[in-house]
């Protein structure tokens, strides 16, 4: 089901800091921060030979990454996204299988356009997973 | 300095569980346990179309991973791995750019026979960071 391995998301407690970190020090290309309302964070895209790697910074009162920032004041991996071909096709098969997707289970379009999907944690040892739609 | 996404890990509490949910439940190409004594794991990869996913398993009893599935009983991302052509150099640059490079700072052979090193979660926004020379 799962296929290319999307991008590895960090949320970070200064975006500046930790574009320029992977800019200078780590000689990475690294985008622009796209403010992204409708997920509650700014995000810049480091691209890779093979993937992605998204900074995220909280935007607005009740972005869904404060918490995770609150309990890792230094930042930390948020979650991995893998790609699959049908997301609702998807869902239903985890469902079926016993996951627990997060939110109503309806995709919402992701900071790539795309529709995406969370999968619960707990039923991932330990890692939110997200889906979308390629 | 950085290239490809070598592989994410995740540290997992069951690695049986963990290997099938991702053979069965997600679909993916899961290899077989393997051993890895110098570094405290047994290691399952995951092969993806573009990088690679390494589930890690306590090996042992001074276990580097034991400490963080005790903070994390569900298990969780434990690190990324990037990809630099010369790790010695990346070594002196990055530590000459202030980053803490773990342990005594030469590179140790990792679970795919090639050198590794690890730099100083505080220093890379709360994540573990592994440089391979590939």
């Amino acid at each position: 089901m799962i296929g290319r391995l999307n991008h590895v998301a960090i949320a970070v407690p200064d975006l500046e800091a930790a574009a320029a970190q992977y800019r200078d020090t780590l000689g990475a290309k690294v985008g622009a921060p796209q403010d992204e309302p409708a997920h509650g964070v700014t995000v810049i895209f480091i691209e890779l030979p093979n993937t992605k790697v998204e900074l995220l910074y909280p935007l607005g009162e009740n972005s869904p990454i404060k918490g995770f920032l609150d309990k890792n004041p230094s930042g930390g991996i948020h979650h991995i996204c893998y790609e699959v071909e049908d997301i609702l096709a998807a869902r239903d098969q985890l469902r079926a299988a016993g996951a627990r997707v997060l939110g109503d289970g309806e995709p919402k379009i992701g900071a790539h356009g795309k529709p995406v999907l969370f999968l619960h944690p707990k039923d991932f040892t330990g890692t939110l997973v997200e889906l979308e739609q390629v």
